[in-house]
């Protein structure tokens, strides 16, 4: 049976491998950069961990793990575009390091390269496992349409929100784990219920990250706190906090919102004061505590023996900040 | 047996019957908007036209067929970006309509589309036809990249040439047979066959295109006649008579090149007279005959009756303007 150490060993000797043509040069080496410069592995872990629920074999399910977690820094590649972000992770971004065109192409060729690997899956396997990915990398594709839609947006309800990153973060963490599932041997219901048990969790994950981008400790983090509330970033705090608020309160977050003027930091502990007051901040955290919840039941469900779960949980906890 | 109008209709009528979800409107118009925009649909055809070599029933190429079709236009997307070309097929290009955010994200969509479509084929036959979509595709991106590093080089030898557009054009016409052929039931070999067989018939139809912008009919042709010369492409033509030109013609050649005053006509027609006097005329015409003669001498080697093979031959005639 394999340790979360075990799989974490795996992950990263694969991920150490994969290798691409030298040339075109300025076709390969942005997604050589790219796939170098780290991150936490979510998804492929997360695949291993359910292929690790059915088996002992873990290399059934290391070259989707590897397609998956190609295709998330695909989507990073081109949101940084979008998003024009000159940093990721440190470092320059792709469209800022080489130029736009260069970040486009090369981004198509790691999408191409994503089910290049997937597709290296068991042949028996392929009519199962492609319309899951097919379908949750275009879930994820319309997230991050429904995150640029809401941009210019204030009317926002919290529904659409966990509707929006239901899609642009939850369903590659819920595709993940179907497919390492099946992957792994599981029948057909169970690997479904592992899909509902990621849609959970990447929820509570990113309602999580959310919530640590406003009052984490940078320190332990690593990014610097306050950002979403600097740049007026439509999160779940904001769109509860916009939704509670009254009165004196309601013209506060508005005018804050609006202002050019107010500095980072008086706006940061303005905004967070109103998200304490209107309950934003609780509710938040409540919410994490019931998606993670309910991803937890749905996993204690599964008709394997506890031990195998073992890695699998940690890699929850561990999402949501819950180490043990 | 299926004749090639039969082929084109069914294909006419798939193609109509493509539907995507409403929403995110940004995300699904603009594949809408590409695939109505029409387009000679050489690929799908190919397709079902190698599928027709050894079946009756074409059903069994059609998703793979749309696949293949979609991928193209998610490459003419994506590149109008790259080449910040305004106009296609008469239109506003996605990113001049909408902007190159939604470009950018329905283009990736489109190629994630294109996937969808080509897994809808029989499952036993994905896992042989999946590693050929992803290089296909894969070897389009890289035909794209060296398109995009022979803009800044003057000395590009006409073998580079012939293996850019090998890539850029050719294989996708090369996958498209070959995954017909595998779908309507060939043996391994005559598969790979029809692969070599649109390696070369994809070259004649590059050069030949190259031709047609500097020595076709507007009227026939639908475009600009000498978009080319004027924009100093690197085609076969300018690529061998950089090679080829002595003397005075050579100055002149790169003097043509160099000035932003000479006139559109002007410049046109001096070019044009250095290819007719260099031989690059000839060449190229030469070259369209020999890849379409190897083309066609592979298809004649297919072991299968005659009539079958009289679609597949007609398209590959009018694939280099040699319809009868």
């Amino acid at each position: 049976m394999n340790s979360l150490k075990d799989i974490a060993a795996l992950m990263e000797h694969a991920l150490g491998k994969l290798s691409l043509p030298p040339e075109p040069a300025l076709l390969y080496e942005p997604i050589h950069y790219t796939l170098q410069a780290g991150g936490k592995r979510i998804r492929p872990l997360l695949t291993l961990g359910c292929c690790a629920l059915f088996s002992d074999d873990l290399q059934k399910a290391l070259p989707a793990a590897m397609g998956i977690e190609v295709f998330h820094n695909f989507t990073l590649l081109h949101d940084d575009i979008m998003d024009n972000s000159s940093l990721r992770r440190g470092r320059d971004t792709v469209h800022v390091k080489w130029n736009p065109n260069v970040a486009i192409l090369s981004g198509d060729a790691m999408l191409i390269y994503a089910y290049d690997l997937a597709a290296k899956s068991a042949p028996e396997k392929l009519s199962q496992i492609m319309p899951i990915l097919n379908r949750t990398f275009m879930g994820v594709c319309e997230g991050q349409q429904y995150d640029m839609d809401f941009e210019s947006r204030l009317d926002v309800s919290p529904d659409e929100y966990i509707r929006m990153i239901g899609l642009k973060t939850a369903v590659l963490m819920a595709g993940a784990m179907q497919i390492g599932a099946i992957l792994g041997g599981a029948d057909p219901a169970a690997a479904q219920c592992l899909y509902q048990a990621g849609m959970q969790l990447g929820t509570a994950f990113q309602l999580q990250d959310d919530l640590l981008d406003t009052y984490g400790d940078t320190a332990v983090w690593g990014k610097n706190i306050g950002d979403d509330i600097a740049c007026n970033k439509k999160t779940f705090l904001l769109i509860k906090a916009l939704e509670q608020a009254q009165g004196e309160d309601k013209e506060r977050l508005h005018e804050l919102l609006a202002s050019t003027t107010i500095g980072r930091e008086e706006k940061i502990e303005a905004v967070k004061a109103i998200y304490d007051k209107t309950g934003a901040r609780k509710e938040t955290e409540a919410h994490v505590e019931r998606y993670f919840g309910e991803a937890s039941a749905i996993i204690d469900q599964i008709p394997v023996e506890e031990a195998r779960k073992e890695p699998l949980k940690k890699m929850a906890e561990a999402l949501v900040g819950r180490e043990k």
